[in-house]
């Protein structure tokens, strides 16, 4: 059981990730190629295949199972995309059974943000924490629930999509058919638009002398004091502190933790969520909710996925066991 | 055990109402007085004291235990007030021991909302559902969670204050200290408020020829057909929807459960709350959360009392026979 380990994969909108990951966490092998994102679903899954089967290859030996996180709502067997935005054509695919008939593993499939929720309670900054809620901030805002230190689902399996909380009613459109959600205030995405907006008519600042300009740039510049970047981060802030009090209030948590992309930012936006935050919640369970910045970074989603796969390589064993 | 009884209490801003009530959930005796608002923290302990044993004299035979829901914070372990904006004099009070060093018998201390959640799922519309959410429209917006079929209260008992989740953030400012809360758009109180709003300039209202009206009235004027009663309650069920989308998405529940007062107007703001809700939520979390109105109305609070105290002194009897 020592030399065990799992693949996990994470299949964001950019890349598809996999790794071969031990029982104690460590990836023992990853690759990484861009996501087929305009490939019919069979293109998909064979991509996946592929990458599962090289990792495979190059190990020598066979993983216990196989752990995919990606955008998608997901049943909550662990199966099906229910629907995934970034990735339309896997829309109803039973992706996990698709994979597993390939490759002969068990394989189950994850929210990515609920993923990177796993992997915080198993590696991260939640370690330990009963109640906790990841929220990633990267192209859009995911979330995840963990509730008496697992991963809460809901009904059927699309709990914490923290990212349409609605902030704003009559706010900016949302590619989720709402309008006015956290995704479109606090993603990377919304720090860029939120920056264009904040900088017209503002010929000081250095982002309005660029013709174009990702998240990261806006941090460079909120690094060099530039005021619209700074507004920019005060404003992310804001939006995210006006959830956050909300989440405070409903679920009273121990942690919130901050992960994705975006988080790279986390010192210049936090003071700004601290402080909306406590001018909103009730003051007990505000001083119950810890703020911490993941500390898995882009590792969260697949070592949660990691995790997943193990209690569900070990569950089929259980059974096994008391079967014989 | 047939003829075990507790008595169960629910003290609002209004009334303190004291009940007996049996396993089966029957009311077997009931008594009402006004609750002592500006009195000192000892005399609201010795009302509630006074009424539980004028309960007893009565019935002739002590209870098994004592469950006292109120409009308050209430720390996890059932015992101590953390905050109550409608008694404040009870603001750190451990209520819980006070009243039982009074009465030599075991006292538990419970949120209104989340006692009402809990008698709607004992006995009333979500009997039997795992995962569901309690909203009590009265003097103000309560709330309360049911996760696995018990109570979820959070990392330090606060968990369920549905009616401050913002909905609008730059809005009517609240007595909870934040602005532009659920509680601003849809409690009883705020319906009246949004009537005169509305009703400004529109001299062919019923409502505008009032000097003085109260939620009731809105609702009387809105079955007549007043234009201005029928647009209260719209924007009431848009702004219900609004918070609800947003808890559809973040906790996937397989019901919401609609109380309190101004539950009466179910049929003039439903429609817009649904409207609302399946325009912002995610379809598949959406269709798995049916909407219901309380089957129990103002007994919801006490009958989830008494359940909390059956359950507390069967958990006490069986400690005891398993150190006997």
């Amino acid at each position: 059981m020592s030399d065990d380990y799992v693949l996990a994969a994470d299949m964001g909108g950019t890349n598809l990730r996999t790794s071969a990951v031990s029982r104690d966490g460590s990836v023992v092998h990853q690759r990484q190629v861009p996501t087929p994102r305009g490939a019919e679903a069979s293109a998909v899954v064979t991509a996946i295949v592929d990458e599962a089967e090289l990792c495979i290859s190059e190990l020598g030996r066979r993983p216990i199972a196989f752990g995919l996180a990606a955008a998608a709502l997901v049943d909550s067997a662990g199966t099906r995309v229910l629907s995934s935005p970034n990735l339309p054509q896997l829309n109803g695919l039973s992706l996990a059974d698709k994979i597993s008939d390939r490759l002969g593993i068990a394989v189950t499939l994850e929210n990515d943000a609920t993923a990177a929720s796993i992997g915080e309670h198993w590696l991260g900054a939640s370690r330990d924490v009963d109640i906790s809620i990841c929220v990633t901030l990267g192209t859009g805002v995911g979330g995840g629930l963990i509730v008496g230190g697992r991963p809460f689902r809901g009904a059927s399996g699309t709990a914490g999509e923290v990212g349409h909380i609605c902030v704003e009613p009559d706010g900016v459109a949302c590619g989720c058919g709402s309008h006015g959600c956290l995704e479109q205030y606090a993603s990377a995405t919304a720090m860029v638009r939120i920056a264009r907006e904040i900088g017209v008519g503002r010929p000081g600042s250095k982002l309005t002398t660029l013709a174009d300009f990702a998240a990261v740039d806006v941090y460079d510049a909120g690094l060099g004091g530039d005021r619209v970047a700074l507004e920019t981060f005060e404003r992310v802030g804001r939006y995210l502190g006006i959830a956050f009090a909300g989440l405070v209030n409903v679920l009273n948590p121990h942690m919130i933790v901050i992960g994705g992309g975006g988080a790279g930012a986390w010192n210049l936006f936090i003071d700004h969520v601290r402080e909306e935050m406590s001018g909103r919640a009730f003051e007990h369970p505000a001083k119950a909710a810890a703020l911490a910045r993941s500390e898995l970074g882009n590792r969260a989603g697949f070592l949660g996925a990691a995790k997943v796969a193990f209690d569900l390589a070990d569950s089929a064993r259980e059974t096994d066991q008391s079967l014989s």
